[in-house]
């Protein structure tokens, strides 16, 4: 077998405003188990988007955007569905702006040899396999990207600004999330940035140039979200997957008060998630479990346990077909640090 | 609070014919996860339908019935998508017959006080309620339906036949999955007949008559589904959750061989489930470990991780919709017993 | 590679008084999530021992006895601390008795081609192999014993009663969990024992002697368990796994209520499981929502979330150390029946 | 209910040097499923010690510490059982730093009113409960330290040695994992600092020290784990949870690729954790899907699906016991970066 064998079927990237899901979502409110939980949760979404105070806060963490959702993201930025971003940085480079760059996912499987894959420099996710070769070429945009840059130190929201920034002059897609969010304002935050292709990039750039570089500094990012935060009278989360970017956007309220400015909790909350609660970690902690900390109100939250690719779609279709988006004003969040 | 503010949302099953799932699936047909094992389900299934050979399976386990597939699997029978049905004695008789004397279940929460649930004699399936005394009045119709039947020995089959005829006289509500297989001659198999509240009417039934009464034999179950599978060229199993039922339809093909009659694997399968594969239980085992006991081939074979409320309307509405069950003969089982 | 390249690491069963896990359970005892868990339900289970008259009931559903958790169910009843056993058809005849004939599981892996397995007659359970060849033997022992009864309906309970009688004679392995039982009155019901290698020699029976031959009446299974519960004026229940022996074993409390003998619901519950609680399940099922039921108290109850190789042998070492079955004296609850 | 009645059973760590769990992980060698699993990783750990030139990277995501394993992990830096430490904050700062301080975890449940909880301060983790003013206090002693710092971009690896230094004078609790590792030359890397307890002390000392602050650049953190990587001929991971720890540790591999100094793949792999592989994302990844990216050698590595207080102690008190530690070198990474 050749590369070519494996990388045949490239991920094509569901598209929630060709379906309208809306019959289905009524359908299953009705319902109980997780069919109800969906339903709940794509109201609770829809609440938020009607809330005209509401800042609407989406955490990317796992690989759905790899799997097939990455436009869902990139539409929700289009239409206005959403005004800051946490994810990891997987999530952003290796993925996003690994597409905006003209590359592609293709579907595989996960019963095969790993060290065949290896030796085709074939890199996989579960069932999703990803060219190598076009990974690293990845990682040297990003060393590019911070090599043009003043060093000093930036927070990750400035570094993916300037990605988006790069984009409109290079990109072979234009839709990607990064390009979408910078051009219509919407930060991006990577509390955990370097733990991805631009690690990569960004450590080749260091220690290319030991004394005078950019550096990441993750407190700035979390001050900043938390600025966000200070300012939404009312904010809302929906949270696919869990892990840091979750942690990071509930944790601003408690970092309100610790300087000093106290806030409200996050009204709405909304997770999409295949974490189990028992363990501790924060990708299965349930909203009831942030109310004990203060960080997210429990009169209209939802957790759906499911893998996302499966449930996110028929959330996000329903809310972009009830068309409450369009009245709804762009919060520019990324113009308060200008 | 009183048990009228328990129960004042009653679930209303989805009706899968009500909206088309086709672009969804199409759509998750190109995605990696769980998407895609849900379309690549759908057109297994649907692979099924079109095998004009193919005898189809459905195994239930678990409480979907109760949380608002009950019409699913109703509309599978009544649009010719299923030929035999293995289940729970739960789901076909707590549930299903249940709701065919009149009864609902009811959408509840599931962190909340059970002993106040108990006091109001409420039965609580996770986030779902039940009126125990009404239940109980389907016990008691179970122990009725034994008490007006010649003793002696009787497979599940013929027991849940005679169910079927009842309800010809007697349901409240006539699209249940009991009364359409009986008409239908769709044979409804339980393993585990006693494990419900069909048992509570029977053991009432044999306590009364202790001399002259009749009893389940599940070996003529067995006897009986190996009969149906040994008449089968094909076969195809469509699976949710599992337990007993899924593994009482895969052994057919092993007690085919163990009483002579050598028979094919299942050809096609298809599986909903939560359950995990590390505890070696049979809800979680994958076709592939079925294959290496002689019992379900690989080719056509496909295992969905997700609550099935949440995945089941989305597949089976896709292959409605494809019509091919239209020009479908009806195999009727049934007949072969009579 | 041949059969006897995968069939070459047998199973050993590990034996819990060969080490003592009371410094264990002892040091979790004051930690959380699992660990604590493990040792409250070491706790309880010790109370049940401690409880003068309390019956204790032992469910039994996935593969654990296959995995190497033979002995520790064997060593419950030799040692006093188990009283009844309800059981999957698997557990009993595939895995116990097949043992108790002389053959043995191996140790495999999980990720293997399943074709080969076959052609070689090899079954897998996870990461665990069968002699396929050597489990036909033991369908057809059931077979010999079936044959040897006087045609009629039998619980599975006597069945079992059989199977233990017929290895007094016959054991190559004379610890095994069927004779252990059989000799210290311990009854074991299988509710869906046709679901198993019994099921296979049972067809095989009843095919030969089509006028002539014993059925499993599960009915009766279900009124003597409940005979058993209504004479134990108190009873806790020891789980492993979950699926239908725990809603048989529970049930038993609202059968006595049905046939008119009201009863208590079982004061102590113990369940390890992998199971999911989100897709209304029994296996998943919590304590608390069976306590809606009526069926379990919630004062001495716990559910460990753990697949049960790993915590079982903990929490039976732990109680088997703590010697208080020593003084306990033993219910014979088969006597009742004859 | 007061405060206190929440707050009165402290978690007691468990001591793994006062039992010895050897009989019980050989007993487990040979059995299936997860007990085999705990038994294989205890022995891949063993190989770990036993390799002279093997660097173990110890990686801890989730929140084992506030359950009870803060020992542990402690008690493998003292008895030089590992070489680096890659962790979240939250398990560094919150939990280890927050006990060294002389507060407390408590047991308490997870059913529980968590608006009650919020009025009293008190925040949960699951079942286990942390008193909120107290964890305010670790912010603020956070913050000090970062006031008496040399503004600059640090490391989190340069920031936790000098939370470390702190303890030495201030701890009221020594035996703690940050003043422990900090006295071995065992370095602790945080690659999301920021998203913990951290976070919180070090936004209030930027904000209050607009333009002369320190910042923490996890770029370094990742040129600093890959240079300890590449002086590495062999490495071993031993990975609790998942989640950015894990991803960073694995990544070294290709970062070092990257900046052109190639090195071997991490040649040992232990993972305990209950994470889930279906959703792609980072935590359930098997280190046969790690060995396609080239990360991990799939011959000595060991899954473990388990919540880590069940597993963790039995592993590492059977390799404490083995004693082969005692003869090991200590790698005392940290004087590299002196």
């Amino acid at each position: 077998m050749e590369k070519a064998d494996f990388l045949k079927d490239p991920v094509e990237h569901i598209d929630i405003k060709s379906f309208d899901s809306t019959a289905i979502i009524e359908a299953m409110r009705n319902m109980s188990f997780t069919a109800g939980d969906i339903a709940r949760a794509a109201d609770i979404f829809n609440m938020m988007i009607n809330d005209n105070e509401c800042t609407i806060i989406l955490c990317i963490a796992g690989s759905t955007s790899a799997a097939g959702c990455m436009q869902v993201y990139a539409d929700m930025v289009k239409h206005n569905m959403v005004d800051v971003i946490v994810a990891t940085g997987a999530a952003i480079v290796d993925m996003d702006f690994f597409e905006a760059l003209g590359f592609r996912h293709y579907k595989g499987i996960h019963f095969v040899d790993d060290k065949v894959l290896r030796e085709l420099y074939i890199d996989r996710i579960y069932d999703t396999f990803i060219d190598e070769e076009q990974l690293q070429i990845c990682d040297n945009t990003i060393k590019k990207i911070a090599d043009s840059l003043t060093p000093g130190c930036y927070s990750s929201r400035q570094f993916i600004g300037e990605m988006g920034k790069f984009l409109i002059e290079n990109a072979k897609k234009s839709y990607s999330l990064v390009q979408l969010a910078y051009e219509n304002d919407v930060p991006i935050f990577c509390p955990a940035f370097s733990d991805s292709s631009a690690g990569f990039g960004l450590v080749k750039h260091q220690s290319q140039r030991q004394d005078s570089h950019i550096c990441i500094d993750s407190v700035k990012d979390f001050r900043e979200l938390t600025e966000i935060k200070m300012k939404s009278p009312v904010s809302g989360l929906f949270i696919i997957g869990g892990g840091v970017p979750k942690n990071f956007a509930q944790d601003t309220v408690i970092c309100a008060e610790i300087i000093g400015e106290s806030t409200e909790m996050h009204k709405y909350g909304v997770q999409i998630t295949v974490a189990d609660v028992r363990d501790g970690g924060c990708s299965g902690s349930t909203f009831r479990e942030a109310r004990s900390w203060g960080k997210v109100d429990n009169v209209y939250e939802q957790m759906v346990f499911a893998e996302a690719t499966s449930a996110l779609p028929l959330i996000v279709s329903f809310v972009y077909h009830k068309q409450n988006w369009q009245s709804r004003s762009r919060r520019k969040w990324s113009k308060i640090f200008e």
